[in-house]
């Protein structure tokens, strides 16, 4: 184990999973929280997983970045929605050679923190997992794990991984996290997104758990042609993704047990849907290059309509 | 006031309305009923409108079509989700000279008739009413009214009024229902599509009224794009509708009262949607002449994931 120290911004299901793994694998882990930073000063954290419950009693809790230390690593695992907020959050906690590791979904995420701290200090980790914030502090993992590293390009090229991505990737890997690596961060958004932006839109808008609209004809129709216009963009920024991938995300729907997207349950609880990140941007960028997206652009002006107190 | 022998298919709000305007001016009027027949055998029909409550204590009320006499015009007004029902329904109670007045909306509906009653019978007639029955018998007229009548032919084309179209206008005129005519009867199905396929599915969608969805800015832009994909399709048929046409419709939707659309009613009420008339035919009419209309597709998709036991 490194004796990496960690930062945790936004203590969700996603950032509070992540971290609380590796507190219990031994590492330093700073968390900060908001609306939860109380009960986790006075009860700690706790994690359900399939191996157990996991109730973290000594936490390291923040309610402002101003008492966290420098960190080797800030896992950036805030809704999109609260990114204007990363001024403020970031550049304190990151130590000078510290990694500001982007967890969120969508596209143009790195460049966010690069713009704050430098394209050299940024990672981009794609986060595949299902798991909910129950309660104050309570966080349930449901299905999945994996995250998805790589070093932050700002030409968007592929590149020989790195001994920093390495390095943290050991990190997780001892933490019982699984990890894969990637060579191409571009291209892994990319792929994430021909997954994300048809499942996610059409949950809201469906009001529908994914495997009812994997088994239905037109939905599932519908899903594939959307994943086809994500694919169609990023062929536009020569990332090319064989129509295998889709067959295969298609299949995997199809064979997940019943799922919740992250946006469905942003929408059930009443919080803004993250349009930006995963749909407005990717459309962006296809118009940039040319690429027509109209199913897109539909899905996009349906999840503005219905994202409570207005879409970011 | 003709001589002529009204029968309606369909005592809904639509039928029920225009019906009940008919047998006020004085004409007999033969309703077929199916749930409220019971309830208005015995207390008649009940239409509220602007000028007040009409009771109709005496109203010729059918549960078959066997008991019928030969109409000289059958307005039919069912939903087109029961058009299976038009051969058992539609000939029996046609007189040999009768005129069936389709009433319904989409494509492709006098096409339906003609192929049972020969087209020769057959007239259309566009309704812009909003009523809704709120109650067995019962219905409440609640703004609009008029409807636009013309003759069907086979070829699509234009043709000038014909006798017959005067001589069934002026009953509905001296009916108080106001009239239009059509020389261009699928002209005018199109131009109804301009408007009935955006809002129409957006209602059900976005769980939401027209002034909603005209209010805000990207449920308007969707609206706007979706009635370009009509028009694109129209004018493969040589049906030209202006850009003037398209903004009408946007400024007479935003200054429209807040409007639950049939479809919402439908959706609302459990009922089918009818996806088949209003979305499919029009979207394979234009397939078929190589228009493309993603946008339309999206929500036709979405409205058959949506309807409640099944869409048609």
């Amino acid at each position: 184990m490194s004796s990496k120290r960690y930062a945790v911004l936004g203590t969700g299901a996603l950032g509070g999973y992540y971290g609380a793994r590796l507190h219990l694998a031994g590492h330093e882990v700073h968390f900060l929280l908001r609306s939860d930073y109380a009960h986790v000063r006075s009860h700690g954290l706790r994690v359900d997983t399939a191996d157990g419950t996991h109730q973290l009693t000594r936490v390291h809790a923040h309610q402002t970045v101003d008492t966290m230390p420098p960190c080797d690593v800030v896992m950036v695992a805030l809704k999109t929605t609260q990114n204007h907020l990363l001024p403020t959050l970031l550049p304190k906690p990151l130590a000078p050679n510290g990694v500001a590791l982007m967890m969120q979904n969508g596209l143009g995420i790195e460049e966010e923190a690069a713009a704050l701290v430098g394209a050299e200090r940024v990672m981009g980790g794609l986060c595949f997992i299902c798991a909910n914030k129950v309660g104050p502090g309570h966080i349930q993992h449901v299905d999945y794990g994996e995250i998805m590293l790589g070093d932050y390009r700002p030409d968007g090229k592929p590149a020989p991984i790195s001994p920093r991505v390495e390095s943290i990737a050991a990190d997780l890997r001892a933490a019982q996290i699984p990890i894969s690596l990637a060579d191409d961060l571009l291209l892994a958004r990319w792929k994430k997104l021909v997954w994300n932006v048809p499942y996610n839109a059409l949950s809201v808008i469906l009001r529908a758990t994914t495997d009812r609209i994997a088994k239905d004809p037109d939905a599932c129709a519908l899903a594939e042609a959307l994943m086809r216009e994500v694919v169609a963009a990023a062929a536009a920024y020569d990332k090319v993704i064989g129509e295998d991938f889709i067959a295969r995300m298609l299949l995997h729907t199809e064979k997940m047990r019943p799922y919740k997207t992250s946006m469905m349950l942003d929408f059930e609880a009443g919080r803004p849907l993250e349009v930006d990140a995963i749909y407005a941007r990717p459309l962006a960028a296809a118009r940039v290059r040319g690429v027509e997206c109209p199913r897109m652009e539909t899905i996009t002006q349906q999840l503005r309509f219905l994202s409570p107190q207005g879409a970011s």
